[in-house]
């Protein structure tokens, strides 16, 4: 047994080490690499990616996966590890090397069309790449799909485990209690958010993100904060967790919530337990998991009253005579306003699934054939219409917003609305075992974190996303937690 | 043709390439690394390296080289790619794989007893570990040493085409014209250099290091510069050099000389032709002629009087009140002022190659078993008094301050004096073309770089490192540029 074993792990070993110096190929590129060092990096990326790919389908990885599997009396975590392991190897053996091939040249091709189109503001200019992008993603669903949906062999990619016949009814349902929410949320008289644009000064922006991050327990002893246009979570292994963020003097929330969203992923890598390291399961089940513990940050604990409550006397100490004239009560209804705009990654919390919801509905259009692409600004508009009461003045705030489509990823959209689901529902089982608030208000963020170490972080991906679900609430994904949560929240903060 | 040259173009690629990911990894480690992640890094680096090593001795490797080297017509450039891959790959299989992982886990027992030696202060503690560690890299010349000495397979490493027989007569005359010209300077009276040390504060260094380092014609686009412990020159390629340097508060040459030296590295890699990126012949043909243009840099360049008739006022500007009451004589001075030091690396011109001369000599009785490792102490301590008239006062001033033999470094020290020797000899070939004392008082480095750029750094390791120096110099390499250059400069600062 042990010898079988041991082949399988120092498959996974390397092929985890691969995507650690990926990792860091990715998160240098994006914050240290000199502007003319781009190029090299390319070519760096693309041998270790190649690399990768020919470890993992070499066939004698896929024997030392069945050997592996095959062995009797495996934990729960080898069963997984056999488990993930053979999917991803599966979903890499699927594509013939000539479709791997035109796709990436496709997304590539059409990358540059959207980017271009976005200069013309012309929809035209985009249309055939993406038409042809399309053509490739439903052979691509075609590849991979077995007996489910092309949208669940898309989904896959990003939430395994998940179908298009659970998740399709779940955002109708919170599509149907979410837009007359929010309908009234967007109608109310709207909160003053001048206090947030007054100019603050990027040195003490920056040093009262780390502070904070410090504060919700953020490792730096196995992690760093830096700077990048985008903000994200790289890093190499969870023993080195990287963040960045980035600072609008004009803006405060914008370091701020880039800090603390950033902040929930990479605790989560950090929390990782270490008989989990450099295996296939070293990692959230979904990317919708990996999301609802940013959002948690984010939302449930950064966009508090009692978070504001703890924080504004540390926030005038970093920023001195800025924000005396403000209480705690103003604070979080600023930073909680909601608005009809036409931007996803400006929008608020009531109505970014709304946004997410379109792109979904849309996605699920177009792999099935039902819409074309030429048809999309018109369907995006009447949506947008419909949902948020907002007209996009032109395709730049319409369907061109997102890079996302052109980049070929569909079904990446939906993990967003369900790290917001997700969230809420461990919201409410970690309501039963701690006072949230009150921990909040102290400034005690131990216990949350280790509350969500133990039931979340540890056990990587060992479990599908819906079964850890399943495991820490008790019950499976359902949108009443999040609902509840928003109606509470926001029917006070805008007094309805 | 065309076929036969891709594969094995394809092939030096990707080991360029895999070679920039260890630069990124080994940069990285030393600069923005979390201290927690280093063991995760440790697996990176073994499991990139051991991917190298596998492609290296891949006999189909072996193959496309040969094949690429029977096609007709290869320029010689070509040629020398071929010449490079099959070196490199030859030294590769001709270690046993069992040599290899002995030799791997000895280094690590021997840095491990150096660090615990200097610790306890004995070197008893120390000698085990460097004897085991002596009999592999005997094993280790052997194995490698074909018709040449045992010396000359581990020259080989660094200083590609040098042989013993060429190098020992080399430096005993280097050897016989400095120690008694060292000692002449020594017993003179030493300069004031107390204006170094009266507290300079980081940022002020940091700052003024990098208005040098771009004046002197570091490309920011294509590179960087921060911090670590120890300075280097690390980056993944030609278009993304990094260099690092230090500060230290009470000795302003510190910062500024590591810079200056870094930069001289760091221009180097900038300067290959972009034919040659990505191939076996992308580098320096030699150590030694890569520590030219660092010396070159640093002293002939940095540590001059017309450097600092140009450099004082500026340095004034970002160390406002500190450097007004000296001259730029009574600087270079001050930057030049020569010691009995027992540590090389804080040795100064003058006495520095006498540090190397000793090892070197060392070096050749201890491979060639003619001095035991018991023995070192006495024999280092001897040679410290003959030829600089200082006793060390334990073995961490003298065997022990060094952390290269620990590491298997034999065959290396050598390449810092033939640097020295390469810098003056390429000084008085450029002297020919061009005032640089006129354009340094100028701060004109422009030309200085430009004339490197075409006879140095452009043509990589096409040409062996002698053999460069004919191409630049119209001689093979000898000693009197580098003694004239040192007998002139400093009779004229010691008034002797």
């Amino acid at each position: 047994m042990s010898d079988t074993w041991s082949a399988f792990e120092a498959r996974m070993n390397e092929l985890s080490d691969l995507g650690g110096v990926m990792g860091l190929l990715g998160w240098d590129e994006q914050t240290m690499c000199p502007p003319g060092g781009r190029g090299a990096r390319a070519n760096h990326g693309a041998t270790i990616a190649t690399i990768a790919h020919q470890r993992v389908v070499d066939p004698a990885y896929g024997e030392a996966i069945e050997a592996a599997g095959a062995l009797p009396d495996l934990t729960a975590s080898q069963q997984a590890m056999v488990r993930e392991a053979r999917r991803s190897r599966d979903k890499a053996t699927k594509l013939p090397e000539s479709f791997v091939r035109a796709m990436a040249e496709q997304r590539s091709a059409t990358n540059q069309a959207w980017e271009h189109a976005r200069g013309t503001k012309s929809f035209a200019d985009y249309q055939p790449a993406l038409e042809k992008l399309m053509r490739l993603k439903v052979e691509e669903a075609d590849h991979l799909k077995g007996d489910g949906t092309r949208y669940d062999a898309l989904l896959d990619d990003f939430e395994p485990g998940m179908r298009l016949e659970r998740l399709q009814p779940l955002l109708e349902s919170l599509r149907d209690r979410l837009v007359p929410f929010a309908q009234r949320v967007l109608d109310a008289p709207q909160p003053d958010t001048s206090v947030l644009s007054q100019g603050f000064a990027t040195a003490d922006q920056y040093a009262f993100s780390l502070r904070v991050l410090s504060d919700l327990g953020f490792d730096f002893e196995h992690g760093r904060q830096d700077l990048s246009t985008h903000p994200f979570t790289g890093g190499t292994a969870p023993s080195d967790v990287r963040l960045t963020t980035r600072v609008w003097e004009d803006w405060l929330p914008a370091c701020l919530y880039a800090t603390v969203h950033e902040c929930g992923h990479g605790m989560y890598e950090q929390g990782h337990a270490p008989e989990l390291w450099r295996t296939s399961v070293c990692g959230a089940p979904s990317l919708g998991l990996h999301e609802s513990q940013s959002r948690f940050y984010e939302n449930v604990i950064g966009r508090s009253l009692p978070f504001w409550e703890h924080y504004l006397p540390v926030a005038r100490e970093f920023m001195p005579g800025k924000l005396d004239a403000v209480d705690a009560e103003e604070m979080v209804r600023a930073v909680c306003a909601v608005g009809r705009t036409p931007i996803r990654v400006e929008s608020d919390e009531v109505t970014y699934n709304l946004h997410i919801l379109l792109r979904f509905e849309l996605e699920v259009e177009l792999i099935e054939e039902r819409v074309a692409v030429a048809d999309l600004p018109e369907a995006w508009n009447a949506r947008m219409e419909q949902y948020i009461g907002y007209t996009p003045k032109d395709d730049l705030e319409g369907v061109m917003q997102d890079v996302h489509w052109s980049e070929g990823l569909f079904g990446y959209f939906p993990t967003y609305t369900l790290g917001n689901l997700y969230s809420a529902a461990i919201r409410d089982a970690m309501a039963q075992d701690l006072s949230i608030d009150d921990h909040v208000r102290a400034g005690e963020f131990a216990p949350i974190l280790g509350w969500l170490r133990d039931k979340v972080h540890a056990v990587g991906a060992v479990p599908l996303g819906e079964q850890l679900m399943i495991d820490v609430t008790g019950k499976p994904l359902q949108i009443d937690s999040f609902m509840n949560y928003l109606e509470t929240k926001y029917s006070a903060l805008y007094g309805l």
